[in-house]
C-alpha cells in the first residue's frame, strides 16, 4: 500500500485525490493547501485524510511514500526537490517546471535516488491519444507528415505561466509520446494583450527530423472552445476532436502515396475526398484514473514511466525554446542548445 | 456598354464569364484559352461570344475595352502588361503576380494610363467580409486584438504557385480590407511534402502596429475542409465560418475591457462564456457578381477600386515576405523592405 | 432544518443525495437501497448518514420530515403513499406513477394532509427551459404554433417502463410548464423490437387548443444521441439543443406574422432565412440543485411547487393517453377521458 | 437520338433541361412555359431550342419522342395523359399526381401503349440512397427495424400541394426503393397554421410487414434546415445527413443481435456506443444527371424504370392514405383500400 501525500488542493487537486483514492494499492493519507477553505473541503469529503497548510510536515510524514505536487507552477521545483531529497516518489503537475536547469536537477536527483519522478501529462493517458499512438506505431497512417493542433478557449487564466506553458504543454507532451522524438528547432510567435497578464495567444511551429512539421495554436482569449488536432500521414490522415462526445478520432483514407507520380497525385486531389472515413470506438476511461494507476504501479514496482522526468525535461526544453523564439519574433531556436538557429 | 475579353477559361473563368454576362453595362465579347476542349464549352454555352486561342488577338480586338486575366499565374504579368499597354482596363485573378517588382510595374503602368487595374480578391466582396468590416469600422468589436484564420482542405493543387500564394492570399487581402493597414513584419513556416510539388502547408504570423497579431494556417493536404476565422476584439469577438450554410458570422459578447483591472478580468474568464451570441442575417449575394459589378463600374466611370492594383501590390509584398520567412525557418521579414528583421 | 430520507441509490439517487446535501436548510439523514454494494457507496462517501435496506424503517424514522422516492417506478406508488400517510413530504422521481388512478390517490392524500408532493421533472428546472418560458410568457415568440422534440439515444434501458414513460415524460412535463396547458388529445405510434423488452421507439402528437400541435420522437435504439427541440412561434422560432455545450438556445427572427397576406408570406419564405439569430447566455446552474432547493423551500414553507403532484397527474394522464393510442395504431385519445376520440 | 420536350420552366425545369442537354442520346428540342420571362431565359441560354407557351403544340411536335412534365402538380394528370395518348414517353415531376385514380389511369395508359412512364423521384438516384440500398440488400444492417426521417426547412411554399405531397413524397419514394415494399397502414397528423395556405407541418408513421416502422417529420415553417434520416437495423444502424458536404452516410456498429438474451442486450446499451463508425466515400454524381440518363435509356431501349409509373402509383397511394389519416387525427388508414383500419 503506497502512502500518498498531495500538495495543493485547487483546480486539479480534487480530481487527483478522487482518482488516487480509488486506485488499488494506494492510500491518500495527507493533503495540504494554504487556503483554509480548500482544506475544509478535503475534511468534509474525506474525514479520514490528514490535512494541513504545511508542505514541510507532509514531506516529512513517515507514512507518506509518494508525493503529488499540485501547487502553483512557481513552487514546483522547490517542493519536488525537497520531496525527492526526503526519499519520496514524485508525481508533478504540468508544466513540470519552467526552466531546463530545474528540470535537469529534478531528473538527476530522482535518478541518483532511484525514485520515480513522473509528470502528469494527462492527455497522454487519454484513450484517444493511446489509440492514435497505436495507429502511428502500427503504420496505419504511413509516415507522419504534419501535426496541427488548435487548443483555444475563453478560459481560466494561469497567473504564473503564460499560454505556451499552460496549453501548448499538452501538445508538446502528446507529440513526444506519439513520435518518440523531440523537435530539432522551434519557431514561435505570440502576443500579450492584457497588461499584467502574461502572453495569451501563441503559435508554435516545431521542426522534426525529415519533413515532419508540427504546429500548435493556443489562445486564452477565444470566444469558442476548440480542441482539434489534425495528423497528416502519407497513407491516411486523422482528425482528433477532443470535444466530440463520441467519434473523437476520425481516420480518413485520403492519404497520398508519396511514391506516386505528381500528376496522378494532382488528379486525386481534384475531388473532395477519395476514400472512406472510419471512427474507432474508444473506451470511456477517465485519463486521470490511468495516470493514478500508472504512477502507483511505477512507484510501487520501480517501473519506468511513460511520462517520466526525462520526458518532462524534453517537454520543458521545447517550451523554453518556444518562449525564446517568441521574444525573437519567430526566429527559430535550436531545442538542444536553446540558441537561435543560423539563418540558413 | 463595356466590351470585355476574358483570357483563360479553366477553373475560375466560367464563373467570371457567367457573372460578367449578367452584369448590366457589360458585354463579354471574346474568350480565349489554349485548350480546344475549353473553348468548345464556351461556344456551346455562349454562341454569340467570339473565341480563340490567341491572347494577342483578344488584346488587340478593338471591341474590347476591358480584359480579365484568368490564365495561370505565371502568365499574369505579361498578359496584364500587354493589355494595359493596349489601353485596356484589367481585372486580374489572384494572386495578381508573384513578385513585388512585377506588381509595381503593373500599378505604375495603369496609373500612367489612367486605366482601372483591379485584383479579383473575391472574398473581400462576400456579404460576410463586408459585414465584418462594418462591425470593425463601427466599433462593435472594440480594438482588434487578433485575427486567426484556418483555411485548409484536400483540394485542387495549383502547379505554379505554392499554398501561401494560393490560399493565404485570401486572408492577406481580407485583412488589408478589414484593417486598412498592412503588416509591419511577417514570420512564416511551412513544408513541402511532395516532390515536384510546391509547399503544401504553411503558417503565417503577421505583426501589425500596436499589439494586433494575425495568424493564417493554410494546408492543401488536410483530410477535412475548414474555412474558419476568429477575430478577437477588446469589446466583442466573432467567428466567421464560411462553410456554414447560414449563421456564417457569430458575434460573442465575451469581449474584455482592456481597461478593467486584471483580477476582475481573471474572474470573468473562469466561466465559460458570459454574454449572448448574435448572428446577423446576410444577403445571399454571390461575391463574384459583386466583383463583376464593381469592376464594370470602376472601369466605366473611372472610380477607384476596393481591391485596386495598389492594394494588390500590398498583398503581394506581404506574401513575398512570408515566402522569404519560410526559407529562413520563421525569421521575421520586414514587409516594407523584404529584409530580415533585426533580432530584437 | 428539514430532515431528509432517500429511498433508492441507483442511477439517479447519488445525484439527489449530493445536491440535497449541499442545499441550505436540509440535511440528508437516512438512505436505503436493497443492494448492499450501493449502500456501501453511501457509507464510504457520507459516513454521517444512516443507511439500510428497509424503506419502512426510513419512513418511520422520526428524524425524517421529507422523503425522496428514487426507487424503480413500479414501487413509487406504494412507497410514496406510505410516506404521505406517515406525514412526510414527498419528492418522487419521474415518472411519478404509471396510472392515472394512482396519481390521483397520491394527489388527494397529499392535499388532505397539506403535505408537499413534488415530482422531479428535472428538465423543467434547467436554465434553458426556464429561459424558454420567459421568452414565451414575454411574448417574444408570438403565438406558439408547434413544439417538435427529438429525444433519442442508444442508452440505458428501463426494465419496468417503456420509452414513452422513460423519455417522452420529459417533453410532456416541459410542455405543461411552458404552456400552462394540457393537450386535448394525443395520437401516438410506436414499436417494440426486442422480445421481453417494452416499447423502444415511439412518436407522439399532442393536440392543444387552437392550432398548437406538439410532436415528440423518442427512441432507445438510435446510433446517435439527439436532444433537440424546435418551437415555432408566429413571431420568432427557437431551437433548443440540450447537447450543445454553449448556445443551447438559438432564437431566429424568421417568424411569420399570421396577419400578413399569404402572397407576401410566400415571398418571404423563398429565401433561406430573413432575420438575425440570437443565443442568450444561460447560467451554468445544475438543474438538480434547483430541484433540491425548490423542494426544500416548498416543504419547509408550505409553498406550492412548480412541478406539484397535480402537474405530475396531468403528465401521467397525457402519457396514459399516448400509451393507449399506441395500442390503437395512432387513433387519437381524449386526454380528459382516456377514451378514443370520435373519428371526425 | 431521343427528341425531348419539356413542359414547365420554373424552379426545377432549368435543372432538367441542363441535365438532359448533357445526356448522350438525347436532344432537348422544345420547351414551353406560360410565363414569357421564363421562356426568355430558355432562349438566351439555349438559342437552338424551340420555345413557346402552348403545351399542345409541344405534345403534337413530331420531333418529340419524350416529354417531361415539370409544370404545377395540378396540371400533371392532363398533360401526362395527353402526352401518352400522343404516343410520347413521359417523365413526370414529383408528386406524380395527387389522386390514386389519376395515377392508375396514367399507369394503365402507358402500359397499353408500351410507353415509358417514369416519375422523377430524384432522391432515389442520389449516390447516398443508392449506397444505402446496397447496405440493406447486402445484409450489412441486418433486419431493418425502423426508418426515421426529418425533412424540415423554412422554404419555398408550394401553393397547390401541402407539405406531405411536397416533402414526405421524398421519403415515401426512398422507402419504396430501399425496401421493395409498401406500407400496410399509415397514421399521420399535421396542422395548417396559415390561412389560405395548405398544411405546413405533418408527421407520418408507416407500418410495414413485421415490426418495421417508418416515421417522417416534414415542416415548411422550421427556422433551420434538416435533412436527416436514421435507419436502425438489427446488426448495424446508419445516419444519412444529406446536408453534410462529406460523410453523408455514417454506419454504426452498434446494432443489436435480436437473438441475444435481453439481459445481455441491456448491459450492451448502458455504454454510449460499443462499436466503430464508418463513413463510405460516395461519388460526387449529381442525382438529376442519373435521372436523365436513366429516363433516356428506358425510353430509348424499352427498359423498366427504377421509379416507374407503378412505383409512383404506390407512392401516391401511401400519401393519399396519410392525407386521409391527418383528417382523422391520426387514425390509421389501410394503404391498399384507403379505408380506416379497424381499431384493433
Amino acid at each position: 500500500m503506497l502512502g500518498i501525500g498531495v500538495i495543493g488542493y485547487g483546480y486539479w487537486g480534487p480530481n487527483i485525490v478522487r482518482n488516487l483514492a480509488e486506485t488499488p494499492g494506494a492510500c491518500v493519507r495527507h493533503v495540504v493547501d494554504l487556503r483554509e477553505e480548500q482544506i475544509a473541503k478535503v475534511r468534509k469529503r474525506y474525514p479520514g485524510i490528514q490535512t494541513g497548510a504545511d508542505p514541510g510536515a507532509l514531506i516529512d510524514d513517515p507514512g507518506i511514500d509518494a508525493i503529488v505536487v499540485a501547487s502553483p507552477t512557481s513552487t514546483h521545483f522547490e517542493l519536488a526537490m525537497r520531496a525527492l531529497q526526503a526519499g519520496k516518489h514524485v508525481l508533478i503537475e504540468k508544466p513540470m517546471v519552467t526552466t531546463v536547469r530545474e528540470a535537469e536537477r529534478l531528473v538527476a536527483e530522482a535518478a541518483r535516488r532511484s525514485l520515480t519522478l513522473m509528470v502528469d501529462h494527462t492527455y497522454v493517458y487519454t484513450p484517444a491519444v493511446q489509440r492514435i499512438r497505436e495507429l502511428i506505431v502500427g503504420g496505419e497512417l504511413g509516415n507522419v507528415l504534419y501535426y496541427d493542433a488548435t487548443r483555444i478557449n475563453l478560459g481560466l487564466f494561469q497567473h504564473d505561466v503564460d499560454v505556451i506553458w499552460d496549453l501548448a504543454v499538452h501538445d508538446v507532451s502528446i507529440l513526444a509520446y506519439l513520435l518518440d522524438a523531440a523537435p530539432i528547432a522551434v519557431s514561435a510567435t505570440g502576443q500579450n494583450h492584457l497588461s499584467n497578464i502574461p502572453q495569451n495567444v501563441a503559435y508554435l511551429t516545431m521542426f522534426f527530423a525529415g519533413k515532419l512539421i508540427a504546429h500548435v495554436n493556443v489562445n486564452w482569449l477565444s470566444p469558442v472552445k476548440i480542441r482539434r488536432t489534425i495528423i497528416g500521414g502519407s497513407r491516411k490522415m486523422l482528425v482528433y476532436d477532443d470535444l466530440e462526445p463520441s467519434d473523437k478520432i476520425k481516420v480518413y483514407e485520403s492519404g497520398l502515396r508519396l511514391e506516386e507520380d505528381p500528376e496522378q497525385v494532382r488528379r486525386m486531389l481534384i475531388g473532395h475526398r477519395t476514400g472512406d472515413m472510419w471512427a474507432p470506438a474508444l473506451p470511456p476511461t477517465e485519463a486521470l484514473s490511468a495516470v493514478a494507476a500508472h504512477f502507483v504501479d511505477c512507484a510501487s514496482n520501480g517501473r519506468p514511466c511513460i511520462t517520466s522526468g526525462e520526458k518532462g525535461l524534453a517537454v520543458v526544453r521545447t517550451l523554453a525554446a518556444a518562449s525564446r523564439s517568441v521574444q525573437l519574433q519567430g526566429h527559430a531556436i535550436d531545442v538542444a542548445t536553446l540558441e537561435p538557429c543560423n539563418p540558413s
